[in-house]
């Protein structure tokens, strides 16, 4: 191969413009799957948002999310936890289709079915789209580890919305796995509810279905840590795994600048990393998706970047599984 | 009536142009007033901002805040509360004249005044404009109520200028009601003021006339509640009634993008909602107003929404009176 | 009725915060429909973009247009014509479903030939949305003539892409309309047509099928009066009605920043505003519609301004049919 | 005065970070008056725009192009013409009122007639502020030269708003001029006028006292070049002197993307800067000045920029007055 | 290799996330090179603008404009020519020095040296960067082809400011290779000039030198066809290559709003696009330039995307050669 | 000299337009140096962000921090303290090369030496320009006390990087005072250092070298009074004297929109005041530098205006020293 003085080739370029020899970034370890290597923690994006109920461009978060790969290390200091020990892939998307929404939703049962079947050591970490995805997603989830499942949702709507009025939304995936019999409410605990983002009779539809709820408010008050303890007691009990689902519109609309619906007064970004670095330290926690962030409205990326750190944490938890 | 299969007439894409059947938007909730039936809860605009010292287009926010109507829900799921239960009406905005600004002030005045004799038991929800209105606004306030009135004002701001150096501007509206007799210093709490936003004159007219005033750094190191408690004991002593008024720029920049006059290491979100409730559920309290948004500098509404859930976590705390 | 001192009701604050008594407004003008009156021109939204191949917020755009209503008057100078004689009313929007795009089709057809038939005289403004309304569209509007119908576009793109790839989307409204007979090619003329915004076999497939085609820099070349007689001639042979489509992507982005798939060079807004006052006299033209603005992605949404400036010159040529 | 090594101080900065020794800008040459020398032309801005009908940041603007003065040089290649021969002064602003309008207008007219009877040879300048500042500006204007004075404006609004609807606005210039007598109005031309911008009966107002108009499809159809010697000898016959007013909403909005009433299709810069090089180059014509730009709207300051160029190409025709 | 259903890699992700089977994007046809086979076109990006007076982010051009390629076709319909028949292919970038910017220059010139030798046959499509690229880009340009070259350069400056104030700039290009006998200034024709972005002196010596200038204004008056055909005469007598070099602040800031140095009433995109169109057809044009857009200053990469469309109509041009 | 009525000079209006007679702003006692008077705190600007490893516009920011001077007034109510007792003077800017950027650092450490030499009782604040500023500013520091000098750092990043793969950057600072002989690592802390922005090696050349570093998190646990009293202790045994040097990015984004390198999850800006404050204090501490804000970047200046409020907050302690 003929080599050009002073020539990066594209591919080199897109991986990091200009190294420093003893800095790892996330570029330089999350590489793209080779088609066959065993991986052990899964980049997957599913670019959904048509079925969200307002506009979004949510669909467009997992390569939004790759682009900022050349800008942060694998090295997070706080807990002298280096990502590299982890052998992370990027597996790229799940196929959509431009008109036929349904299609999509099945796409991402089956393609995450066949894919935890090719490859059973894979932790997936998945990247949507809006919340709708998370329906499909457990499903294929659920398949795979074949008993009960529960649920930790950190997000300021319930997602418990009734399927007739429009569909399997970003509004349903909740409701949707209710009843599909996949999951039963007393095994999901939402953490980050917001008033005036919810209505009544869903609230008294969670609890009829056993949900267990943490408001914003009740986060601010007693504190993270705790409340993700009891979130996390309540999807432990009598389950094989524990999914966890994080919308970042959870977050206060300050730190999360780029979600189509916006909330002021929901929680911090500090609150939200603590929440997923203590979720990935659990043993029982063996799936993940993020949703519902449109980069199109994002002012400088902020809300991707935060969605990066919090899968970066995330991870950091999972290394620091039985050390704490 | 003719009805066109599958076309929604404009009014009802205005109110919504999706409905889940189990959810009430405010703009379901908070309708114009028919011109007949009594009003609980009156929503007032007053779109006056030329008497602002800086540019400001906080003439918009009524209009503003009523577009985002569509976007909220009226249940507040931190305190189980539904506010369909208050008959709340858009009873739509006071004429300005286009150049006669002092002609602004005297429509206020006069148009609150006629509006409080009209509907007796009407509590106002006054949305501005900039804070000059809030002269006029309390001059028609304590008409209402013959007695005393106090004040507890949440801004970074103390607004005791001088009138000479530019008439009744939004840095006046405090003096203007000293001056003019119609509250005493010792009957106003200020809460959050702001160092590099006041001088030291002002802070010691103010100390003269005996207003109590409360820095952000207080705040933050006291906590918002007890500050409130204190705020409150000013305004309540031998007053027949009082009237809070909300200065958006009060909160850190992060949280309210948009206002004209913003400050760094203000209040949070989070404290600015917790002071609301505490004043809304105070018997005393009878009237409110929130200004100083400028919806033209603010990215996605973020303040104009902001000012929107104070404005519904204000009336949660009125919901909650005498039973917390 | 109570009538409150200085208290304007919202339902006029949102015709106009302030009226000069000589000048009309759009907004004083076109009306929502009373569901009784007979109408001439009728404003239609079809709120659909989700079957848009790039991500889109047209199904915006009704509602964004509708809000600059008070920002226009109905006054055209440069014919001398005052539109206020057109008995024109805002008919609202075609109602969609959040997540069956195909539902969203069907209503469109059905909604639309369910107001012809009710309305008969109407003639329809129909603003999208995104292209693919344009398919549904003029299959009802070939319902109610009978006859052969005509296409003019104003576009940038030729729209006809294979329905297999991606089913009915914003690249298919043409072909859809070929493939299901309801327009020949011979009779269908496309002004405007871009470089690198189309593929060669799609060239090809157009000539085939007859269409005719002028690109941008034939309009800039030969002058846009000519090229619009030339393409009224094509879909006026042997036609019962002509259905006038612009896309406004065919305009240079310096003149339409806020459309989704913008190109440089295109069409200036005076050639695309005097091609429309032209099609607007044309005896035959007898439908139109307007699509793809993306009111999220608009600057001081100034596209949706020149779309609504399209529509008024359109109504000019109507009013000045047979009077040139 | 002690020199630190490498320090500049900061008034330098100002003028210029960073200078070519062989290229001036117009920081260098445009410097403020120093009270005493006489000026041959003098730049002075009227930060006034409290009085526009709808929100505007105008009074923003004559800083906003000061600050613009160490981007752009002296030497107008197309003419071969270097503005430093001209000896020109920033003359600073005229002051406003915080709340008094009409105190603004009064200080207007006063400090303009002023500021002619000091320093006689001055050629002014005006920067605005809205377009009512065009009402007193003219008032002192003819004040200075005794006889007729005609006007040529170039704007999309006629200016001739009733003045009991809301005062004298950036609405009401025009008229304010032909009932006090001011100005006839055979001697006023306008240039751009736009359809859907004005009304019908002030039309019919405007022909009623004899104004010429010329619309800004007139322009792109006939050429600028034609029209502006129209509008020069409209404004020429009978008169004294001629003043050139230039409202910034007559471009574009492609091209003025800063101004508050945008439209769509007026005229292109390269339109608008042959107009006042012409317009320069008339020996009558010996006042000018240039409104309605918003600096908080405009977008790297493209049409601030625009502006200062008006101005740079207007003194380009000065230099040229007899020489073409 | 394992498949897994409905997952596409990451690698297909970023050249299509959709295909339309029968059309070809930029991104499917411009592909990295393998480093071995012969290439015919090759992209080259040159990521340097630390050495720009004014603050630029030039550097990110080319990662900017790569990331267009996925929204652009093959398929020029205006002359009927399609891309692909070319072999072209993305070289990827010169390695540029963080610090030492002089390195940086050294680079460019001994990196294209090299490529030139390895690759006999490449055209160089290079994408800046900031204007000072062109001087070491043409100095290895000239060694390529031997004899004299002559320099077409669309550009509002002139770009022959001294090097003793700020050595080798965006500034300096042109001087550059003059003064170090690179060009001769009576083989350099220079298209676009603007009033008040030049100085006289500058002037004076580009005249000194024999360099023909045509102004912006001239191609407004003369029409770009014949001014381009005029510097290609000068470009083209007593040389055996022609470079050219375009500085896309040559346009209108409507039509270029992410350059650093923004004018008003420059070219137009039409006219950039058709004066690079001529330019690609003369036979001997066989270097290519493009610098100076900032894509961090440009909205919705109007102008990345703009330079884009120069590029591929540029080799529209060559693909026409000796066929007109 | 000659007083035109109603006319304010340019000088006057740049320091503010209107004022309030018992106000003092900043821009009235931040008064550039008369280049005679002895200064007690001197603003010194460093315009230099060619340095930076990634693009960043920080050269912009000591211009844009002087224009937010008439924004902020000179009172700190929190502390009862007003900065007008303190003779502060803005002494310019140091000169920069263009091109040169070894000759950059040279003169910021010469022209520091010449001015501590000059006005010896001079305390500097300088403003940044990017972080590479800092290592030549602390040579200078350093020869102006003899003995050795601590370092208090409040940043997110390290700034330890190798000087060979790109020369002295803002990644670099402590890197090369440390190889330097500058300063030794025990006397450095280091607050706010962040994850996913350092890398391990990098951890353990700190570590190496004696540096102190508490994390963000750190701060968010234990708070920021007792982590910098920690720090001030680190950096004040054996010293002679401290600097403390800010880095913006050391805030969450959520509170520095405007910075080149933004992290989620940082200090809040009640913790960076605070941390200044107390630092301020510090009998020791006589030095202060703050950088990397990019002002093109920064949305309505919000990172500028922080920065100017910890620069304020700081000389705030300095007034508090030996009186709390």
């Amino acid at each position: 191969m003929k080599k050009i003085e002073f020539l990066n080739p594209p591919e080199i370029i897109r991986r990091s413009n200009w190294r420093d020899r003893f800095e790892t970034k996330v570029a330089q370890w999350l590489l793209p799957w080779d088609g066959e290597e065993a991986v052990g923690i899964g980049f997957i994006g599913i670019p959904l948002s048509k079925t969200s109920i307002s506009v979004s461009a949510a669909s467009m978060t997992p390569n939004a999310m790759r682009e900022l790969f050349t800008t942060v290390t694998t090295y997070n200091i706080d807990h002298d936890v280096d990502l590299q020990e982890l052998h992370a892939r990027d597996m790229g998307d799940i196929q959509m289709h431009v008109t036929d929404l349904y299609k999509c939703h099945i796409n991402i049962e089956q393609g995450l079915t066949h894919l935890y079947q090719t490859l059973p050591e894979i932790f997936p970490l998945i990247v949507g789209g809006d919340h709708s995805i998370t329906c499909p997603s457990v499903k294929a989830f659920k398949k795979r580890f074949g008993g009960k499942v529960g649920i930790v949702q950190i997000d300021s709507h319930m997602d418990v919305r009734n399927l007739e009025d429009g569909g399997p939304t970003n509004g349903t995936p909740i409701r949707g796995l209710i009843e599909s019999g996949t999951v039963e409410g007393c095994q999901i605990a939402q953490v980050g509810i917001h008033s005036f983002a919810n209505s009544k009779p869903y609230r008294e539809y969670a609890a009829a279905q056993g949900i267990t709820q943490f408001t914003a408010r009740q986060v601010a008050l007693e504190g993270i840590h705790s409340i993700i303890d009891q979130a996390l007691e309540v999807a432990d009990k009598g389950t094989e795994a524990i999914y966890v689902t994080v919308d970042m519109d959870v977050l206060d609309q300050a730190y999360a600048p780029g979600v189509p619906a916006m909330v002021p007064s929901g929680m911090t970004s500090w609150q939200l990393l603590e929440a997923v670095f203590r979720l990935g330290q659990h043993p029982k926690v063996k799936g993940f998706d993020i949703v519902c962030i449109d980069p199109l409205q994002d002012p400088r990326k902020a809300t991707v970047r935060m969605g990066l750190h919090v899968i970066l944490t995330f991870l950091t938890g999972i290394m620091k599984r039985g050390k704490q």
